[in-house]
């Protein structure tokens, strides 16, 4: 499987910038969103809105950001997502951002993702998708982007 | 010094739900925005927006968001921040939102800023703020709304 | 009836700027909707919130915006809403945001919203409805605050 | 000159939906503005960031939109943009966005634009500049997509 379907490329839109010149901070969760959307409909083979027609949604729990560097409208960015399982009941990206000419990072992080029904209650994912998501991220899964030392549950 | 002035209302538009029917959430860090400008007017009695005229610039360099609980249009929250010197050359709030009925926890997180010059590059802070700053945080702060035990620069 | 509770303020958010240092344009419609919020709970005594959950929605069919001058980051602005009903089927905001400082105008404009079932299809407005709305408009309606001479369907 | 410069593709963002399901109208504006950037990189071979970057600026100055149908998250739009001078002073885009499949359409607006210095002050276009905007808006222009009868200049 091909590692550039782990990665998109955007641009920066002008509603995307503040008025200190790069772009505001929130839009970076948007950004990751993207990234999301596309590893799943590319490595999943399943978009993320097939999963909630099936009654499955992933809403976030938890979100880390590192901003490296600016990034001005329409710069060119690339989003490179990898995902794995957080324990059996959570699912986690991790997300670099670069400038796709000359590649200087401009923010990395993580979401960490549960589980719900349409009603955001918390379910046991199917067993069809756990092996979806197992499979997806296993093969050929490009060295993780970015591995922070610290998350909310890595503690003892 | 009056707790209140740490603390903001507002509303969450319809514009910040998606279709989850919850609050998106990048919105998350535009209410943490909005419970940082009230701050600085209250507690530290000088706008941000007055700040950035003397050219002293606050960008985000890091943050950690928690989803705690969904937040419908029309709720009515509270953002609670509370801030402090990380370093010397950090600034760091800790944010809390509930909804005001019922008090039930929406998100809480922090962001932690750098200091720099209208350009985006580092400065140290200028004396005078950081006196403002530390007299602010420690005037009758109210016990911090949230202590995360990991944050990115507290290994050992 | 007061007028106050036809006009709202609201602080330009730094999320809401972009890099020509102004609003975003987008965000006018933004501040429309908080605009239309608060003239339904104030003056139609019943919140768009509450109206959804009886199963009438109203969406836009359609906008327009006159850029008038900019907002910075922390500028209060007043927003001022009238509305009425247009034709039968249809309900009309006519819009007019302000420095609050000085009275300077920023942007105007009208929406005019449909009336739907959740499902968005199209509804004959419940007739307690439409009594509440031609009250609200009618019961010491300030002169409307902008009144263009153009709309889409003031064709001969 | 290839029609399909003046048509990019875009999806919808999970970000840009809201609760009633569909997408929120004011991403309408930001979906114009994505229209605009790709126009004027491929038509006018110049970028706005280029075109900013020589001093000059398009702020809008009106805008217009009707909303003719839904638009889910995931969903693939076709925007289609149209522009040509509007006077001596004014730069003027005609969208419409349409669904990739099937072809159903979305929304369909105009946005009218000054020419300011980056100050916001209005200036004269430079000589250059017009001619290339009326070589790109004359060569092969395609039928323009939308011409809505009434325009705020159009009275006599």
């Amino acid at each position: 499987m091909n590692r550039l379907v782990d990665e998109i490329q955007l641009r920066v839109r002008y509603s995307e910038t503040d008025q200190m010149g790069t772009f505001y901070n929130s839009r970076a969760l948007e950004w990751f969103e993207c990234g999301r959307t596309e590893w799943m409909r590319n490595r999943l083979g399943l978009s993320y809105a097939a999963l909630e027609e099936k009654g499955v949604f992933l809403p976030l729990v938890e979100a880390h950001l590192e901003f490296q560097g600016g990034a001005r409208y329409d710069d060119l960015l690339l989003v490179n997502s990898a995902a794995e399982l957080h324990g059996r009941a959570r699912f986690r990206f991790d997300v670099a951002i670069t400038q796709a000419e000359g590649g200087r990072p401009v923010v990395r992080g993580y979401t960490v993702h549960a589980f719900t029904d349409s009603r955001g209650k918390p379910i046991r994912p199917p067993a069809w998708l756990l092996e979806l998501i197992e499979k997806a991220a296993s093969t050929d899964t490009p060295t993780p982007v970015w591995r922070p030392s610290h998350t909310s549950d890595d503690s003892p």
